[in-house]
């Protein structure tokens, strides 16, 4: 823990540093745009995406540079969703972070636009990634797409939004939490591996371990919405219940889902075994999400 | 003339088919953002840009299939962008291309998540176009995503959002049109001559030639606007005028607007100077555009 707890501020120094080098600067006209885009990219995210990117190359033996265009680019995607999702027309949330969602500060149109705008730079970023020499930039561009897309997490948002105020099964809420949150996890960390050109034993092992880890951190978000003060959590809690959303607590109970989170947590564990020492910080990390408080 | 009435018809086939073969199927889960991401793309549109895209790429020797991925990139674009504007928050129009509009039909979330799958898909399919010896993925992806960003495609929305209800002056309402308009149209034109490894001067020439037209474009659509009925329109005529929206017409008068279109589309026409007879069909189109009922 001791180890996380320079690693995880050190590395969110560099994302941070270069996501503002990324962004357009907030002067550049119109300047609204520029303003709402960093607005909610710089509001206080825990950067887990990218620091997940950062961690995967370096396990493959890669360095923070070379995933670094990547990781900003997963971060732009994550972000975009997050102000799309919290609308009046979808989730419809007035906090996010802590802080108002960016329609409550700059209004709806230009909401929708900034998560437009930080979509399409995610894309421009990666086009800034390194090649590799087993992994070229029509397959980095393909996986984060793809990852995004009408199929995983766009797809993910779909289901949600249509199982509002339904009665869910077990396994259509599985379906969302993987195309929603373990999606785009797991492009995290393959595209970091990719770009500290992994094998692809290593790649696999990485989807895998995302693949995992991304359920886990889903099941305990939604413990921690039953459970949780506002306050603590930094947006309104007890949302879901109030909208009657399926959540693993209300489907299989507390009990259940705390087992259910640790059952994968371990599983997301075991897929890093190939990597020896190697894959220490990413078995921390994995280790962290799971310790948050609930 | 009769050249076009082939070639137009023609090209719009081949581009439909393959957007047919890039999206993916009605069918696939979740079937509603499937079945609201086609219900857009199909509903009508002239395919101008992606039509240009091709055009283009035969100008510089290339041929039809080299320039598909890119025109249908472009296209899925253009397409997201109409859904986005069209949403309650931002112009709210009830038709387009004579149809319901997309939030009309689906509601606004997946209005909203319509488009985002569109943008992302079209960096997709971008992704699947073949690299040429003098533009790489990283270029293309670069170009589309810069002429759709917060700088052109999405600021021109944001100046526009803004511009409502005020006295614009011609300065500012060029630079919405220059962003809104013609950057993506420009970009169709630009990475059809990059599919076909367009020289240096090619694209240069091109690039200018893709301003000029989609400045007239932009006019003659604000003229049109004024001067024709919803019916023969496809969507609410007037609208501009309703909502106090700055307009060409409105700012220089209709006559002026009129001489501005002519002069941008000649200028338009000396920039494929060099290309001679292979720029006959984008000459053509060019034409063809202004000829456009006004």
């Amino acid at each position: 823990m001791t180890t996380l707890l320079k690693y995880l501020p050190a590395r969110t120094k560099l994302i941070d540093r270069a996501l503002n080098r990324y962004l357009t600067k907030e002067s550049t006209k119109p300047v609204t745009i520029h303003k709402a885009m960093r607005y909610s990219i710089f509001v206080g995210g825990k950067r887990l995406r990218p620091v997940l990117c950062l961690a995967a190359a370096e396990a493959c033996g890669g360095n923070v540079a070379q995933a670094m265009a990547a990781a900003c680019a997963v971060e732009c995607i994550h972000t975009y969703s997050l102000i799309h999702d919290d609308l009046p027309c979808m989730d419809d949330d007035d906090f996010r972070r802590g802080q108002p969602t960016n329609h409550k500060v700059f209004g709806e149109g230009v909401a929708v636009l900034a998560g437009d705008a930080l979509l399409t730079v995610a894309f421009e970023i990666l086009a800034q990634a390194k090649e590799t020499p087993r992994y070229r930039m029509p397959a980095l561009i393909k996986d984060l797409a793809n990852a995004s897309g009408s199929r995983w997490l766009i797809g993910g948002q779909v289901a949600d939004l249509e199982g509002e105020g339904k009665k869910l099964s077990g396994d259509e809420l599985k379906f969302i939490h993987r195309s929603k949150t373990a999606a785009l996890l797991t492009a995290a960390i393959r595209l970091g591996a990719m770009s500290a050109n992994a094998t692809a034993k290593q790649l696999k092992d990485l989807t895998l371990f995302g693949q995992s880890l991304g359920l886990a951190f889903q099941v305990i978000d939604d413990i921690l919405d039953v459970t949780q003060t506002s306050e603590k959590l930094g947006k309104s809690a007890g949302k879901d219940v109030a909208a009657q959303k399926a959540t693993y607590p209300a489907i299989f109970g507390l009990e259940k889902s705390r087992k259910e989170a640790q059952r994968l947590t371990k599983q997301a564990s075991t897929a890093l075994k190939s990597f020896g020492e190697k894959g220490a910080m990413l078995r921390t990390l994995a280790d962290y999400l799971l310790a948050r408080d609930y």
